[in-house]
């Protein structure tokens, strides 16, 4: 399949937008648009990593992860960890977490999952985990949502 | 970790509806929150399915499956191929595709997709596809969205 048909037809999609971040000698962190739910019993959950990333030999080692949802107003967030070449946790609220993790404050929601399996699919792997604990806020946030190369956040159906 | 902790994170999250047929001697179709793109060289993407759903074996043998974005006005579609014990085909249309799958009319974009992996993941499995072909509308649709158990569409952030 044409790879520029393959872009056009995902970029129609509409992707919910995390940041994982995982421990060691030097912490990494980036945004991810693919993370979702696989399993309820046992609870795992996934997400896509490039394997040419540059958080990937961190990722690669690492025994845990944090996952955190964001929120409509996180769209500094997701920029910030996903641009090449900064320090991506200077300016960034966080505190470290269970496991050595870096945890960011104030996200509506965030998991710590122990890694179980990576699978490599073409030029990225499959990180499979199962979540440890995690919280939510109270009131759930309005979630930010990625779509045609911009970000959003979602609005009711009308009738 | 506690069951209703794990579904309570992941109820906030915000997931793209996409419906996955496979053809057979009785074809099948459901609705996934989990589709996702996995690798751009070579292309390949993923959903995830519950071994014990009735769609399972027909995936489990299939060697093709089409994926079908949803948008803002197919609400009726993603209710439908979620609802147990009716033909949820009956009053959708849809036409024969390549490789004998079920092609939904009138979708924001769709893809064919050929089965190269089925990884087994607590009670789902992840299955892994090389997208063969595919389309999309001319203008992109709003996307439908599932957060909190109910189906949105998206919004542009405001400043």
């Amino acid at each position: 399949m044409d790879v520029d048909l393959f872009r056009a037809v995902l970029r129609r999609q509409a992707t919910s937008v995390v940041v994982i971040t995982a421990g060691g000698p030097s912490p990494v962190g980036f945004t991810a648009t693919s993370f979702t739910s696989v399993s309820a019993a046992p609870p795992l959950v996934s997400f896509n990593l490039d394997r040419g990333s540059s958080s990937w030999p961190t990722v690669e080692a690492a025994e845990h992860v944090a996952v955190h949802l964001l929120g409509r107003h996180h769209e500094h967030l997701a920029r910030r960890f996903s641009t090449s070449g900064i320090d991506r946790f200077a300016g960034t609220s966080w505190t470290p977490g269970p496991h050595g993790v870096p945890l960011l404050d104030d996200v509506p929601a965030w998991l710590v999952a122990r890694v179980v399996h990576r699978v490599p699919a073409g030029d990225h792997a499959i990180v499979l985990a199962e979540p440890l604990l995690g919280a939510h806020a109270a009131q759930p946030h309005p979630p930010l949502v990625y779509h045609m190369g911009s970000y959003h956040s979602i609005d009711p159906l009308g009738t």
